[in-house]
């Protein structure tokens, strides 16, 4: 299914404390950087993920997550992050991201990240309808 | 009042991840190893922590933390942490540590932190007395 | 002596990786954020840190830090980071700040940082002069 | 090649500051754990990472990461660590990894992390050949 947006840009400045003795990025922030990305994905299609897990219980749980390393993020850079939905149903979601150099639209990074819709016990548990939506899941007919 | 315990020591290894651009620990981290240190802390005296907070609904707010740098912390260095109690009642509790360099003794940081008792409301609660003797506070008689 | 600019505002949205299983920032956290406020502070007197470290490999090593907590900050709300400087001199510089939440003005934390001046070699090293006017470093005179 | 250690263990026990609310492990933390498990491969084989790159000038930029998580690590629990590598060579070596619960040995997570050797200039760098057979890179013949 097609979400009805495609990409949500979100920004980052890099902080020290996200570099480490390599001079650059320490590459487990990317994954924090794509969590910025889809927080941004939900405000832009009229969602608060907040919301959904304090109002509803529904919990993204991550079942995995992939990530490409191209070129080094540096301290007090810019940071682009493209967001969008790759695949959804009302049992997952998998979110793709492009992390790119906002001064010069390098790449930095891509991947993507697979989500479990769950309830407040973290099992899985179907995405309410009244998401569906937003997200573009139609109901399949004949 | 005086804990029973005096020092306790907990080690940690340092992390790539905890490194920044200049080399060294990134300040911030020396508040998690504090962490670290204080959850051996009640370890020591008999107590989980974790137990606290999930049986008994008791939350430990950190209300106050002073941290004064001696010498870096390099990657890949063991760092001991001393804590002891430096002084404890049924609504508050407070720290102090001393961190230092495990191979060759030498000071990297002191500091403490203060703790306000709180219920899962997260507001202060007094100590339940069941946990008084572990942590040395006794009933003040005439 | 006395800077020339009073107080930089800078924001946070906090991030899911910042929170804890207490539903509240891990206290450390806010640490990082006060990093984000001082980065915001030099921009705004015209100097970028990072340009400091890279071009003039002058480092400011975190000395002591102080944070006091008055109220959890929760998640995807809003942060407004108040950066001034207390005291500077050619040798340190203390910056204090003033965590507040950016919706309703209410106090989140306050605390402060001094840090050293230092050359690449991580010692004491005196701050060019160059850059003594953005910071309100006068000479002093009979 | 095949190395000759098959695989290693190293352990964490969970910090406070690892946990995020939902009550478990923030998922990018298993990066740093894998991170933990690697840096004890080395000291298995004879080698100590940080020597490798401060000493010789290498670094292992990582290319790419992989985690499929299973289950959720709770605070103050355990987590085994076993790395192995899956892949070597003097361009590149790539490590796989399993996380279990230490008390149980229940999966809480697999990944893998693949890494070019760079030199000081964090381009590409041939591992030298002192360290092949730690590694057991071994030679091709007719």
């Amino acid at each position: 299914m097609k979400p009805p947006i495609h990409t949500v840009e979100a920004r980052v400045r890099v902080r020290y404390a996200e570099t480490d003795q390599m001079g650059v990025v320490y590459h487990a922030n990317y994954l924090v950087w794509m969590e910025v990305g889809r927080v941004e994905y939900w405000r832009a299609v009229g969602l608060r993920y907040r919301d959904l897990e304090r109002d509803d219980g529904i919990l993204l749980a991550v079942a995995e997550v992939q990530c490409r390393y191209r070129a080094p993020a540096y301290y007090d850079e810019e940071v682009l992050i493209r967001t969008r939905v790759g695949e959804v149903n009302p049992r997952m979601i998998r979110f793709e991201y492009e992390l790119v150099n906002a001064a010069d639209g390098s790449g930095i990074a891509t991947g993507w990240t697979k989500h479990i819709f769950c309830g407040r016990d973290r099992r899985p548990h179907r995405l309410p309808e009244k998401y569906h939506a937003a997200l573009g899941i139609v109901r399949k007919t004949k």
